[in-house]
């Protein structure tokens, strides 16, 4: 090229290139493809777990949250091992709508028990989420402080599109946190779908986060949630919000008196705080230790445990049974056309129910 | 005997019996043995529903009713023939506690609909009653007027144990109902289980009755049924009742607007009523017609129906595999075992609903 360069007398010149050399040392790359085969057994992930070291917690979700089948052998294999130093804890589920400060308050929260000696995991069950697209604690920044402790560990909520799947390997990693000595699990979630409901049973205790508004705070609030709460934790009452906050606090404390009396025997308390300015923290835990003694004493705690144990031994099934039946090709071609017959009164429900069951 | 007797020359004495002749003439018997083995066939009882025939609607339901499966056999085709010749109608549910004065409610409402020349038939959905127990409209003496009107149409709940067997019964009623000329399917049911959500999901309307009663009238109140209504009709406001029905009608509509907006796009109303009195009977009529009038310009009306067929459709499949699931000998004794092993911790809920499908 140089030279046809040269024969047209051109002003502009272009250099010979030289061939750009390896961007990677091949001897490191052959090391560190060699050291990924080794992957760790799972006797060495238990004993890692068991002995509160956070790499092997951390490998053990990856097995728990990946959708290889061989990876999914070995975290039944590591749970059914964690299984008997899982279980003593108290689960706090936690969910409020965007901006009400979910991540600021979960922060000020975890700091004030690892001040306290408690070990806190933060997991979070966001089912519309996966990892590319920035889940909610994805973005890690958002709880500085609580990052750099080392009593504390956050993980963001598995990737995956059904909550049945982002719901099970949430309740897995819990007995692993569990395992790895933490004793304060925390299960974030937005109010996206029937995740709350998800969380809901897989908690001791659920708190619902809320701002004070104006009047018409009890407005458009999901069916449902106030009922499944044991706490709502009015956020931001500081500056000028304190009187809109306490206004609120009454407003919440006529709504939950309207509800019948739940099977913990547990009243459902209303209370302020600042996640901010750290006011208020500390009465949210003491109200959760006054939870859990109460109900340790009328042995709610563990039955309610054990149902939810149960709950999702029945619902893995049902919705088994159910995809198993949807996902074959004949029923998906022969519902659409029962749903017409049906829509066009051709047939009753329960002739094309019958019909698609005989397939 | 008699000789016997006069052995003794005892003062008592007893005649010599004659045998007793058949109670039942024997040819007659025969005559109604012959008869009943002659069924009316499926196109005499289309015939005689579609010509507004009572005995034949009262037959066909009772082949609806049947567990024999020639006769569930006999019931679709009757069903699949009416078929055409329903839909033409309003669905109204009614609940309310047991006291609130239902039937007498049903009664004022029934006459007063007849009196306008509508057919009006009344079903009822108790999965706890049978036959012999006596379900609620078991005791038609209650609507003693109402029963005698020729313009209307009384059948108690069909009995079963399963709420998805009587709702699925009382569903196929209301097609044969329809199909004889009843423009007014009114379903009653107490509030049982989940009676409320199976009437909720066959009906248009869905109307709550409800008494007057103390500063906490909303306590206690089921989850759920507020915000199902499309009505909630306060009975017995008359006499030293009306100002404390005047209070709980302004509670209930500060309740209703708790809720968000229906799809239907209609407000539900509150409105007062003295079924004894037949005092505001009509009110609740017309307000009937103003949602349907609402529903209908709006498309709701037919889409609500659709809707409900498809849940009806899906839930008729979800529950007959969960009960060929559980019904079979070997996931019982499975599912115990393993019950057993999630609730003393040597496994994990997913791991066992993984073991009970592999079976």
């Amino acid at each position: 090229m140089a030279k046809k360069n040269k024969t047209y007398k051109s002003a502009l010149q272009e250099k010979d290139g030289v061939e750009s050399p390896n961007s990677l040392n091949p001897n490191i790359a052959k090391s560190i493809k060699a050291k990924r085969k080794v992957q760790p057994s799972v006797a060495e992930l238990v004993s890692g777990i068991t002995s509160e070291n956070i790499t092997s917690l951390s490998r053990a979700i990856t097995f728990v949250e990946s959708t290889n089948p061989s990876h999914s052998k070995k975290a039944n294999a590591i749970i059914t091992e964690c299984l008997p130093f899982a279980n003593k804890s108290i689960r706090i589920g936690i969910t409020g709508v965007p901006g009400v400060g979910k991540s600021t308050f979960i922060e000020a929260f975890g700091i004030h028990l690892t001040s306290l000696g408690h070990k806190v995991a933060v997991l979070a069950v966001d089912p519309s989420s996966s990892l590319s697209k920035g889940s909610i604690l994805g973005d890690k920044t958002r709880m500085e402080d609580l990052v750099r402790n080392s009593k504390a560990f956050i993980r963001p909520s598995p990737s995956g599109t059904s909550l049945g799947g982002v719901a099970r390997k949430t309740r897995e990693t819990i007995i692993l946190c569990e395992a790895a000595g933490f004793d304060t699990i925390i299960i974030e979630t937005v109010g996206v779908g029937q995740s709350e409901t998800a969380v809901h049973s897989m908690v001791d205790f659920f708190l619902l986060l809320k701002l004070a508004g104006a009047g018409d705070e009890l407005q458009g609030i999901k069916r449902g949630i106030i009922e499944m709460a044991d706490a709502i934790v009015i956020n931001k009452a500081d500056g000028e919000n304190i009187k809109a906050a306490k206004s609120a606090k009454v407003e919440f404390n006529r709504a939950l008196h309207l509800y019948p009396q739940k099977a913990s025997q547990w009243s459902p308390k209303v209370s302020l705080c600042s996640a901010l300015k750290r006011e208020g923290i500390s009465e949210v835990w003491v109200m959760i230790q006054e939870y859990t003694e109460t109900t340790k004493a009328n042995h709610y705690f563990t039955s309610h445990r054990n149902n939810q144990n149960k709950f999702w031994l029945l619902q893995t099934i049902e919705d088994r049974l159910k995809s198993n039946f949807y996902n074959s090709a004949e029923i998906k071609t022969a519902l659409q056309n029962q749903i017409e017959l049906v829509e066009t009164g051709k047939t009753t429900p329960f002739a094309a129910a019958e019909y698609l069951l005989s397939l």
